[in-house]
């Protein structure tokens, strides 16, 4: 008896911390979004249908770059990240942003979309 | 005849580089937007009804740590110094910035506001 944990059951069920939405500082946030990957990670999210996977990005960085920008979105409270398996599938706080912050997402958004036009 | 730089003048005449409208960045700007005594500057000379001296602000921090404050800000171009002598006058580009990112000052300083009541 007793608990047993596995390794892969430790990898699986690793801790992704997410602030809570009043925890959200807007500092915080905006250091998340200072970044030119991170704003095409987030313009991304914004526009996608469903949760992403890490590698459905296609970023021209190499895979620990990716992984430091995902994390730092999610610790930041920008996005979501669950695991499935060992995937992280990944969303964007839209609703806990817009309650926080009104406006911000929106106007981010669209500078990052005018200035790629 | 010739040229003479007076060190007076020197000083004075300081270099102040600052981006021209059409270079604002999206990610610098929320970079320099992105430490809370930076976003206290940019609330307090949203509200300024002229500009203010780099002395004005009472910042709980030492004089360098201001002054590299001021600099990250200016050469984002979200403010504009000018010299009067040597002291630095400080105000908002708030018409640069709603020119190139809609919205998104007002969203900032409307998040900034609500995190201080």
């Amino acid at each position: 008896m007793g608990t047993v944990i596995h390794a892969a059951e430790a990898a699986t069920s690793e801790t992704l911390l997410h602030p809570a939405r009043e925890q959200l500082d807007l500092a915080a946030v905006l250091h998340a979004l200072s970044d030119p990957m991170r704003l095409k990670i987030v313009a991304a999210l914004a526009h996608a249908e469903e949760e992403r996977t890490c590698g459905s990005f296609e970023l021209p960085v190499v895979k620990s770059t990716c992984t430091h920008h995902f994390r730092v979105l999610r610790e930041a409270g920008v996005i979501r990240q669950r695991l499935e398996g060992t995937t992280r599938m990944n969303s964007l706080r839209r609703e806990d942003l817009d309650a926080c912050f009104p406006g911000l997402v929106d106007a981010v958004l669209r500078a990052a979309h005018a200035a790629h036009q």
